[in-house]
């Protein structure tokens, strides 16, 4: 699948099946993520990859929005450094946006649906998941087949700004 | 060009041949960026786009280490919401991040290079591009085709952390 086309065909999936992502399949989404750029080449991310049930069940309490989770093949918790003492907090979450990218891209492209989740219960997360103090969980990936017989319809509005608005030739246009 | 080959064969390009970007490569490249996806669809973005010389240069004085952007064909300008009184900021900066990872992954497609940059003069940026007080910028992303005559070398150190560090399964493992 070219790049463009999974850009323009990109959804989120918060449905799936029940089939489990092959091992190859799941690799190479993880190293798609580990592959990504970032500042300094920081590479500010681990992460920890979720498929057993009930561990799957327990992150998805760790949210609102996390029901998605739930019912994943497999879910990327994205850690990153805390902000405590790091003058490059708001680096390494904008290099945790391009991993994300690579990731749900490459995921795309062999037919896996995705859909990104906050995480709003941290220390819940922290001791589900076990990772240090240093360290801090704000983003999770669900991946899985879709399940074509669900409505995969977002929760917030759909549709992106027209070209024209977001695009200002030279200067910034008001 | 499949997304997996082109993250594979991603690589900063910071020196590019004296050709302009044609408009439809230019524009599929920010289309790219605006179709990409960000918390609540909140699109927290605007892209200045510069291929004007003069001004390609100016912005190049814009940081300690952005001379490729005065030799690239075309630079983008992230805008993203300024931090004051913003409690989304951290959100911005990672969907900035995805976006930013549409855009240069469409250009590889296309055989155009890029490279991100930062901005530390953020208001002689501010004065040269014109975006308001509730706006700022803090990454620019050099695009043109690559000089095949240069070396294209970064300038950290290379390679990416092994899988099996990166990745851990169910738990975080020390």
């Amino acid at each position: 699948m070219d790049v463009w086309d999974a850009i323009r065909a990109k959804r989120a999936v918060r449905r799936f099946t029940n089939a489990p992502l092959p091992d190859a399949v799941a690799r190479r989404i993880l190293d798609a993520g580990r592959r990504a750029q970032s500042a300094k080449n920081s590479q500010p991310w681990d992460f920890v990859v979720v498929r057993d049930r009930e561990r799957l069940r327990a992150l998805s309490q760790c949210g609102a929005w996390l029901g998605h989770v739930a019912g994943a093949a497999l879910c990327v918790a994205i850690v990153t450094p805390s902000p405590a003492g790091n003058d490059r907090y708001v680096w390494n979450l904008f290099d945790a946006g391009q991993c994300a990218a690579y990731m749900q891209l490459a995921a795309q492209e062999m037919g896996v649906g995705s859909c990104l989740g906050t995480v709003y219960e941290a220390e819940r997360a922290r001791a589900l998941l076990g990772y240090p103090e240093d360290r801090e969980l704000r983003i999770v990936i669900s991946f899985g087949y879709p399940d074509p017989d669900a409505q995969q319809g977002g929760l917030g509005r759909a549709g992106r700004r027209p070209f024209d608005e977001v695009v200002h030739w030279e200067r910034w246009q008001p």
